[in-house]
């Protein structure tokens, strides 16, 4: 009888790469992002060396760690209409950003990599655009938006003035501002 | 006959924050954000204890000298119609923004500031904005864009993607994604 209860895909390799990530979060929760690559090791049960390995840096552990799970921690909506579905990610984006998980990630975004290599930031951003773009791509699908938009660019719309305005500019978002990019968006891509 | 052959408004005050932050620019393109307070108030001929008092910081003082200067250089264009101002602004963004001195810029406009008072971001941004908005308001006047467009919200749509790629996702800013950021804003806010 072996005892490995969860086989996730990727065999050994992704196993490992699990536990680190899922250590790292853990610490973080615990301590905030004073852990050391030891501290991480010891609670994953694997090697240093295997981190740095595959990591490089610290920054780029943490980064990694907090990018996996962000992406699982704000699902896609699926409400049946554009105006809901946008409504929805924004206000679960904003309410994820400013908890403490995603302090940390809007701090591991803002830090500039060693290497493109170990930067977990190329890896996140096309995936995750991608999957946010399913909201247009439903309201497509759907006859409420022209098959000609450019979803690539509508979905970085509806990201980039929330980064922008917490990491950048520091204004407010708040329910007014939320309210006012949905309004913009659904106005601007539907023509009202 | 008084030596003081340029008087900027502001009187006294303005004059050591101009010669500062003048003291700081040259500092930074001739040795990068290494300088120190000391250097910088040696250039500028005042004491270190009123840098010390007005910016706190080497970093906040770099970071109201690099976007003063900034301001400066990113006239807004005034072509007579919207999609040739938009293209003029996003590729005159971008040519800066990859400059020295818009590099120093990014790297300013991602660190944290120590207090709200000292961070030249909140002063920065909200007079920038403004001044951009210029480009919808001119395009309202001629009677391009509805009366009731949200003008500061469009403005952030323009200026947000650029620095979500520069410092955020790291997705090229090139002339197809400027392409495509002018033809965005220009179909999505004429109806097109």
């Amino acid at each position: 009888m072996e005892r490995e209860p969860s086989r996730r895909p990727g065999g050994r390799s992704a196993r490992v790469r699990n536990s680190v990530l899922d250590a790292t979060i853990e610490l973080l929760a615990e301590q905030g992002d004073l852990l050391t690559i030891p501290q991480v090791a010891a609670r994953a049960g694997v090697h240093e060396t295997s981190i740095y390995r595959r990591w490089g840096t610290r920054e780029a552990l943490i980064a990694d760690a907090v990018m996996s799970r962000m992406a699982d921690e704000i699902p896609i909506p699926d409400t049946g209409n554009l105006r809901d579905d946008l409504r929805a990610f924004v206000a679960r984006s904003r309410g994820l950003l400013t908890s403490p998980l995603g302090r940390q990630f809007l701090k591991s975004v803002a830090i500039a990599p060693r290497s493109a290599e170990t930067d977990p930031r190329l890896h996140y951003w096309p995936r995750r655009l991608e999957v946010v773009a399913g909201i247009f791509e439903r309201a497509i699908a759907r006859g409420e938006l022209r098959g000609d938009l450019d979803v690539g660019l509508a979905t970085e719309m509806v990201i980039a003035p929330i980064y922008f305005r917490l990491l950048i500019s520091h204004a407010p978002v708040d329910d007014e501002f939320e309210q006012r990019l949905v309004d913009f968006m659904v106005a601007s891509l539907e023509g009202g």
